[in-house]
């Protein structure tokens, strides 16, 4: 195998892990926890099919890549729930160094290639990074909501908390946002989400 | 909410389910069956990194769209195990049946636009068709090398299956699937594909 396509087989070989990457979500039907690459994949594909409702044109091969692996760093830096403020202090650090190390398996030009997308994706200023956050907040919100707010009940969640997070949602999308409130009401009209 | 963005939540709310659908492939380091979602995310993220192999030009967004969607079907008509020759006969009514439920979920437009997708996949004559069944043979086989050929040994699986099935790798790339048969001759000499 030549030097490009084993670094490529490397790092294919080494996203594996983010499938025992662990979430906070239980799936529907009150499954188990969901995984990053689960989670991924799922977004990607909503991504893809609710691109009409995007607030600005995007490029929706660019927005699915993000999806794809907006999450890689988590194989180390962990999962970081989006309600654990202690967590989300440290979060940039550590998924800075799992960029680092992990993004450098790959050929160099494709390395800096993801970290831009990765980046891109955490700065949230394109309209495909915006879209693609919207996209990652409402794939959690339909799994719990689906599972009578289970969730947030488990973790005490308030709607400032959940407002806090959709807040990105609607730089992304006013129509998902809607979608989103709409939600979001009625789990704190049923007591699943704290006033 | 309105039909259109109903009928769009309805379907990316079935499709959680396809997390559950288990394959015969392991994830690597020795670690549980793998499910289809997780093999769905491997192998987008695998075409955009290796589409410099494929024999023709490839629209990659059109690949990872492919890939992410191609075993949405399996939510009902279950994985069919590539060597199972007795499901293998009975796979395409199965699949044919669960395409038509389960597409019919999204909006006209986009349930013709999905199955269209599907169906091209399945005929697998376009670059993009072939070149995404490369990946979708390419990954269990890199997953099953990475644990010593686990998965074929458990399964008596013999160099003509193996072969039968990556002649599709050749016709969406050469050059992955000579990285395919170097692994799979390897794991002959090693005994974990029997001659």
């Amino acid at each position: 195998m030549d030097d490009r396509l084993e670094k490529q087989i490397a790092f294919i070989l080494e996203i594996d892990k983010e499938k025992n990457i662990f979430r906070q979500t239980h799936l529907s039907g009150h499954g188990r926890n969901e995984n990053d690459a689960e989670h991924a994949w799922h977004m990607a594909i909503m991504a893809y099919l609710l691109r009409e409702y995007a607030n600005e044109p995007v490029d929706i091969g660019r927005v699915m890549l993000m999806c794809l692996i907006h999450d890689v760093v988590e194989i180390d830096a962990g999962d970081t729930y989006a309600y654990d403020a202690e967590a989300l202090a440290t979060q940039k650090a550590r998924e800075d160094a799992a960029k680092e190390r992990i993004y450098a398996l790959l050929p160099g030009d494709q390395g800096a290639e993801l970290r831009a997308v990765f980046d891109e994706f955490e700065e949230n200023k394109t309209p495909e990074a915006r879209f693609a956050h919207a996209m990652d907040n409402l794939q959690p919100l339909l799994l719990n909501d689906s599972n009578g707010g289970a969730d947030w009940r488990a973790h005490q969640v308030t709607a400032g908390q959940v407002y806090g997070r959709q807040n990105k949602t609607r730089q992304g999308s006013e129509r998902i946002f809607e979608l989103a409130d709409d939600l979001i009401r009625k789990n704190i009209r049923l007591g699943n989400i704290r006033e």
